[in-house]
């Protein structure tokens, strides 16, 4: 690390040539680092994306679709992309064929890495924001994992008012990220603290803790044994652990299940087959893939011996997607095809959007409320 | 984002290819990300780094030197570095001249940006490991700042057992990042958490909170108004937040402040003048910087002025540097010869290091146990 001295006179060097050039047009993005200009957004949610790379051959952004960037003779590069939908987008830096998150950008475990994302302003959307309302906190919590044999971490949102009101015991939201995330996803790329904190503080939903879990146990991702590994995980070490160290209410009517995509499988494989466990789940941008289907029949055969029972004990079945997913659309309709023919009931919306964190905001959103009634 | 079947099929291609391939030397570095095998640790430290990047010119690592790596035939560039000392580096990955942070590594918030870290393992240095011990959390806290009348965060760790003993008050070490850092540089870099549990636990510390805050604020970094701003930011915003929020003891002798680099200049900024707020004191990696007379004799003189009131009211002023710093470790002794002509006593001692993490975590290894006797 470069000595303070040195990084004191970069700052004040870089103040001079920020304030000698023109305001540009726009505002940065808030998923920014502290005074970076670029990415900036405009009104009509185009954002421009500026880049300094004398050397560099071919610089690209990649967000959704891949912008070539041009270079002016100072080296600089620089893209106005089309318009954005609203809310929060991964992207990358693509320099000479190098995929890196943007150093301009905060960082987000996302697609496998450390990713670059930007937040777009979203025009009369207003749940997720930051609002003069009383904070939860996020807290980080190490735990020892029998199941792997390691140290690992979970996030876990108490609401506010968690650490005055000792006494009180509160039901949990136990949720898990997508395939290339980690615990991390729904806190940061989801903004699960400021969703709930405005619930509640509107009086929309029960106060509750939210578990962020890390879901990347086992080998082999969704086809691997990871869904079995994680299962366990779940019910033998999370759950135990945060009944000794929180307060919280137990029993299934007190514990929800809820996962995005290759959480939302994992979801499915432990929460649909554990309903003395979680009376709420929520499927999010899921449903078995095409090439899964012993895992399908194997749920679906469980569902149907043990229907009686399922029903009984269940209070919500959760379904949602993305109007416009190409994958996860037609694998949660075939679910709910199949759930129809066993007579299960659920609820099911879809959001206009891909598969993507606006997508799976809007699901918390939707679901958190309905939780522990 | 791509859609997680694609990510499946992805990481059992890669896994495919690890498989194919003769296991490497040495061990991936735990800041790796999931499944990065390189970078890789040897025994003797060395580093060896690898990335893919066929179309790149020139691919260097910036890691305290930068380092040329070399391509193969199928585009794949690599280097073995030098031996690194124990404990957390910062590292640059610079591609055809844009500096950027590794994919294969966590990312870090240093260098004003995200920035790649690896830590090296260190041969008879357990005090940061995680162990079978209590754990404490850290918390993730949004607060309304009046100063800078906008929506900031600090972390807060919250010791083992502060949940459960809800009649228990607790003394609070207000600890400040470096230049280029923000408020989770103490909490990632620093692994205070880890620090504070194992001292606790082997009866070595006492229970205390640790706000670790982003001193970001104001503009002009140590030569601007920064100071000001982050005294009031401290004295009006996060002091009354914390003691309203979190079971605290309050009064001098249950605070102490304390920072890093920047953060030292801060502590001793508003330390050094607010002794009836903090008794304890810790100036890490700083001093005074040669052009930062005016401040500096602004602080002598007032030292000067008040100098029975600041010896009745301090418990420990607590100096550290790296042994082979080249800026701080002059500014400190200038420091300390001033203090010594003004008959203030203090507690010195460097680490053999330069500006950089283990130095600091050491710091606090020390720190922490004289607190709040």
């Amino acid at each position: 690390m470069k000595h303070y001295i040195l990084i004191v006179l970069l700052s004040l060097a870089g103040a001079v040539i920020i304030s000698a050039q023109n305001t540009p047009e726009g505002v940065p993005a808030t998923t920014n680092i502290t005074n970076a200009r670029y990415p900036r957004i405009l009104p009509d949610s185009r954002v421009i994306f500026q880049v300094t790379a004398p050397q560099a051959k071919n610089v690209q952004i990649d967000l959704h679709k891949k912008y070539d960037l041009k270079k002016n003779e100072a080296g600089i590069w620089t893209i106005t992309t089309d318009p954005q939908g609203p809310g929060f987008h991964y992207y990358s830096l693509i320099i000479d064929g190098v995929s890196v998150a943007d150093p301009a950008s905060e960082s987000f475990y996302g697609m496998s890495r450390m990713a670059s994302g930007i937040e777009v302003p979203a025009k009369g959307i207003d749940y997720y924001d930051v609002k003069n309302v009383p904070h939860g906190d996020i807290r980080s919590k190490f735990y020892f994992s029998k199941t792997t044999n390691s140290w690992r971490r979970f996030l876990i949102y108490t609401p506010a008012g968690y650490d005055v009101n000792t006494k009180e015991k509160y039901p949990v939201l136990y949720i898990i990220h997508g395939g290339g995330e980690d615990e991390t996803g729904w806190a940061l790329q989801g903004k699960a603290n400021f969703i709930l904190d405005n619930l509640v503080s509107a009086g929309k939903a029960k106060k509750m803790l939210i578990v962020m879990v890390d879901a990347n146990v086992g080998s082999g991702g969704a086809m691997g044994n990871s869904m079995k590994v994680f299962r366990d995980e779940i019910l033998t070490d999370i759950i135990p652990f945060v009944e000794q160290n929180y307060r919280v209410s137990t029993g299934p009517e007190n514990r929800a299940l809820a996962g995005l995509s290759m959480g939302g499988l994992q979801t499915l494989y432990t929460g649909l087959t554990n309903t003395d466990k979680f009376a709420y789940i929520g499927v999010f941008s899921s449903g078995w893939l095409p090439n899964q289907t012993d895992l399908a029949e194997e749920s679906y055969t469980y569902l149907k011996n043990n229907i009686e029972m399922f029903k009984k004990n269940i209070k919500l079945l959760f379904l949602a997607t993305g109007s416009q997913e190409d994958g996860a659309y037609p694998n949660c309709h075939n679910l709910m095809k199949r759930f129809d023919e066993l007579g299960i009931k659920y609820q099911y919306y879809d959001y206009p959007g891909g598969h993507t964190w606006p997508v799976w905001r809007d699901n918390l959103f939707k679901f958190a409320p309905l939780l522990f009634k």
